[in-house]
């Protein structure tokens, strides 16, 4: 595989697996490619050619109705033939490994591999494995993979921002919540500091950062109404419940009440700042419900613009 | 929402939520237009394009493959793109509330909800949401819920009792079985007084009857000899295995000798009259083979007019 | 039903429900309408018309994710509408019987069943259903039933040989394996004698062969060196988990010792010896690594044919 796994000889997008290492020109390329997108899914008929007779495989290692749904809506919108396959369940069972399913499914004239998987790395695996096999007609797209990366959740989130506040070098932007272990975080950061943001911030209680978080480029908070003050931009994540119970954490309660975005703390920011949140939320939780359905909320946009950004993505791969 | 939140304010069909509160000529409106789409099943083709490019989302809270399937082929035969949720597994496991997930699925550009949920009126509180947050271009299908209506299976039910007996005005009806836990039942007991039936009898033993039944307008009879006598029509109910077992009901086979439809006990109604069973049937128990598949039954017929019935109600609300 | 339930009066295909019976003329004419198919696959649109608005339905008593796969890409490459019904989980549950279950998806208009079953036999069952019940338009394909076919996996299994090897009467093949639990061994024997492979050789231990082995038309061996000495074509099966930690077996290592295929015992063949296995494979169990990735074996190029063969056994069915 060449130096990046993610771009063909010619520039062009051939797998989109993280955020790191997609050039700031081809970040933009993308964003400019979903705009016309998001006027289609406001038509009588939304349903474009652009993927007709190709074969998307919704290639879930990992159970989730929810990004599996936006995945298969820009495909099917694209006019693909989506077929959805909930691997925790089937092969894997058989002892079969990853890369006999995906030799199988490649032998089936797979053109595109939509992968959610717990583990760190599956998609890249893959696409190296693609590589290796020479199979430069068929695509990887990283839903998910581990703590790793979320990248069409972090492009969404840049959609968002941009089309609220136009310019990404003159915004001061919070991420705020568990970085450690979310994959969504990695994306949202590499993307900013990417874009040209001047001031990143993490917010979060000690034990939910990376070791290493200053590293990515950020100024780290430990107070939520420091961290706060006069941003552009909240990024909110998602506390999963798994980490709730867990020793990490005192309480939803106690947690609601440090880190939890209440609209008295959303008044530090700027007047206009606007808030994000990846989905589902804990509403009481990461989230007062007062915030999450307020005016400065973009959350249900974000979803919107998710789905334009994937059938960017996917156009593009298609395409490439 | 206004006082009707089935229709809009030119009286077209905008949800489909319950029986009760729709005028009899929308009744009969939707009846007609099932008629040609009949005929589309008997095409070589099975494809019209009155829904493409549309996203209809099975929102299934509670597990049900006949009554999805039924749907999605309806979805389909009209072109629509149809996404299958089974939320049980889902969302909802992450702690999202039921809005917020017809919000996430809003902003991907749903075009109709098709409903099935174990609480009673939860696909009314979506519609209601819907009016409040202003999408009257989302359109939501009841498919069963709780123990309040299947207005889906009580039109298939009129459809199926018109097109074999034309006029309702002149029939008599039994329905038999478990009205108390059967939503089936009150959508056909609504449907059958709308549009005129004289006489409807409710057939039932005194523990599986809603202690007000005789308020919507039924005859009753503890007594399946006298309660058939001279019918025209006799629309029996699915005993539920959850009750066989329950303290309601002595055994399914002391329930079958006396509520369970029998030739013997058919050859009381009129030598003409019809057989209506909404299925899954438990031969043996509510109903015995030979009337099943006897000439009286039209068990089959209706499954027949419940996909035309459903792409009826569809294509409505997509147009209206 | 007629002699041969799988043709109708004319001699055209009306269901394919095993090997045995079908003709070799059929068999024949098989292969032949799936060449054109394997290019349908190679092009930019990969998209034949031939079932548009037809149902198809995967009607799945065992789960299979693999299977169904290949049959709803086949399906859908051709435009059908197809609808997964994973049934396990669903009417039979509620004490529906299968023959109640298919006559309700036929009076939805169904036009084909793609059946997979635990027991042999149900595909055969719901053909003869069918017959008795007059619906010569509504067509069953077998997907595995129990340990009697998997009839679809025989017909690619003869592609690929024909493929490679062109005449099959010059030839001398191996099955390997467990021969006794197998539908596909036994597929792959009819289909092999039916096309006059003049030898045949059955290659497994004593405890996995059956007792009447010998009247398939086959020559038993228990020793793999002897039995791969000088063979054009090597079969070889899965070793299902569940007998690895059976008492017919003494461990998969030990298998592996005397019927896994390695390079050494691959040797004994001819040096232009092709291997083919049905997947998923157990590597190190029945197979190895370097044999399954090696240039003889050609498992990747059976998935590929796999489908074309799917494509042209549904539209013929659909053209009968």
């Amino acid at each position: 595989m060449a130096n990046n796994p993610q771009l063909d000889a010619n520039g062009n997008l051939k797998h989109l697996l993280s955020i790191e290492g997609l050039p700031s020109d081809m970040i933009t390329a993308i964003l400019d490619t979903a705009e016309p997108f998001t006027e289609v899914a406001e038509r009588e008929v939304k349903k474009l050619p652009l993927l007709r007779g190709k074969s998307v495989f919704n290639l879930f290692f990992e159970n989730s109705t929810r990004t599996r749904t936006t995945f298969e809506i820009a495909a099917k919108r694209l006019s693909a033939d989506v077929i959805n396959l909930n691997v925790s369940t089937s092969s894997t069972n058989k002892g079969e490994t990853l890369l006999d399913t995906v030799d199988n499914l490649v032998a089936m004239h797979a053109d595109m591999f939509v992968v959610r998987h717990a583990s760190s790395g599956a998609p890249h695996l893959i696409a190296q494995h693609l590589e290796a096999t020479r199979r430069p007609n068929v695509h990887v797209v990283n839903a998910g993979d581990g703590r790793h990366a979320h990248p069409t959740q972090g492009l969404l989130d840049m959609y968002t921002i941009r089309h609220y506040k136009r310019d990404f070098t003159r915004l001061t932007v919070a991420v705020v919540g568990d970085i450690l272990h979310s994959r969504v975080a990695r994306s949202q950061i590499h993307a900013l500091t990417t874009l040209g943001v001047p001031e990143v911030r993490a917010i979060a209680p000690k034990t939910l950062l990376p070791s290493d978080v200053e590293r990515l480029g950020v100024r780290v908070f430990h107070d939520m109404r420091e961290g706060l003050k006069d941003v552009d931009v909240v990024m909110m994540l998602r506390l999963q419940n798994e980490r709730m119970t867990g020793s990490l954490l005192p309480s939803p309660q106690e947690y609601f009440k440090f880190f939890g975005l209440t609209e008295a703390k959303l008044a530090l920011a700027k007047p206009d700042a606007i808030v994000l949140h990846p989905g589902p939320m804990n509403r009481g939780v990461e989230i007062d419900s007062a915030v999450a359905d307020g005016v400065q909320a973009v959350i249900l946009p974000q979803v919107t613009f998710g789905i334009a950004v994937r059938m960017a993505v996917m156009s593009m791969l298609a395409r490439g």
